[in-house]
């Protein structure tokens, strides 16, 4: 018998914020693995810890985050091979994701890798992007709402098309990107009313209007666009 | 001291997808409030059911779920004073909401009602939309995909516009539009890879391709729509 291949959604940073299903298999899992960028701390470990009960294999897997084109390939294809021994040794392992593993998450590297060999499964967490409306307490979508998430790393004319999709935006990976992507949203109008999150649930967190926001921002922080609508909420359509 | 307004997420129907965070206040709080559609058997009070200690208050909120212009409303009205009473005897109320509350969640009519006058705490939950992807074992979105959530109940127009903005999209609420909205997806030639999933993480759950499908679907229901794009995940921009 071959072990199980966990993708483990840890939601947006509050180790709270874990669902009662992840913390089961946390405390019960043989092996972790977890991205470990530039040997800097691993924020997946750290919302993770606090429900591990010790004595686990940690395999923290190298990520180069310097931008290129690629960037990390390296520190899956070093790490599947050493997960999979575990699995083909009837060990499961159980990989931290924040967030969501399926919703842009760096769980998809391995899961391309592993996932037609094992067995797998997926467990769904919190997304951050609906941690920062619960905390800018704005509610994301009403009624016949469309809604877009859309990566900062985008081309404007991209952005641009998205955000006119939707009644409310997501706006991703803003990290070199946010300036460029400000001056987008103040082209179309959208500055009042949008709002700047960053570490939403966690030490640090931020959650303040765009306007009143600099000209830098970190990878992990997310724009809110509300176009125009009333919080007022009179019904919904079937 | 009046009491806190707790707006919960409980997750897509698996009452193991609860956060720890709601499970900890289920287990306190005095007062539980959930909508009762039309006298069926509430959605939201099965899942909390397994974590309720037992002993609280509880208030049905009653909706008529006919279609109509503003469905429930009235039993919006007559809950807000209720739940009202009990913050201003300061006594918590949790509000018990599927899948998470600020996302097309019938919490909003509450809020919208008593957010203002009472300190509020929203407690964010694993989406269906997420959880779908992870039933299906299919990555929502990777890299630098647009990712759409749109209401089935849409005009063709508006639909197809939110369809070609994005590389992987969510159709919610099918219900009496899921023929319309079935043959829209085939007029844009996306059938091929799309996902139908019902009650995902419940009893009963179904995940299959949309085109083995008849013409009827449950409003909770949703469509998961992959544009063409390969499962192989090659790496990701910054």
């Amino acid at each position: 018998m071959t072990g199980t291949l966990y993708g483990i959604g840890l939601g947006p940073g509050d180790p709270e914020l874990l669902t009662l299903k992840a913390h089961r298999i946390l405390q019960t899992v043989p092996v972790i693995a977890y991205p470990a960028p530039d040997g800097a701390p691993s924020l997946a470990r750290s919302i993770a810890a606090p429900h591990l009960p010790g004595g686990q294999v940690e395999l923290p897997i190298g990520l180069c985050m310097a931008v290129e084109r690629a960037p990390g390939q390296g520190g899956y294809d070093a790490a599947a091979p050493e997960i999979a021994a575990h699995l083909q040794a009837g060990r499961d392992v159980a990989v931290l994701c924040e967030g969501d593993p399926f919703f842009y998450g760096s769980f998809l590297h391995l899961f391309a890798r592993l996932g037609a060999d094992f067995a797998t499964e997926i467990v769904p967490g919190v997304s951050s992007v609906m941690a920062a409306a619960a905390c800018a307490r704005r509610p994301l979508v009403v009624r016949n709402d469309r809604f877009a998430v859309l990566p900062a790393t985008l081309p404007d004319e991209a952005l641009r098309a998205g955000i006119e999709a939707a009644e409310s935006v997501a706006i991703l990976k803003l990290g070199r990107h946010f300036a460029r992507v400000k001056r987008l949203i103040a082209e179309m109008g959208l500055t009042n009313g949008a709002l700047y999150a960053e570490r939403v649930t966690q030490a640090g967190e931020q959650v303040r209007p765009l306007a009143e926001t600099g000209d830098t921002a970190p990878y992990f922080a997310l724009i809110l666009l509300y176009k125009g609508r009333e919080p007022a909420i009179l019904g919904h359509d079937r």
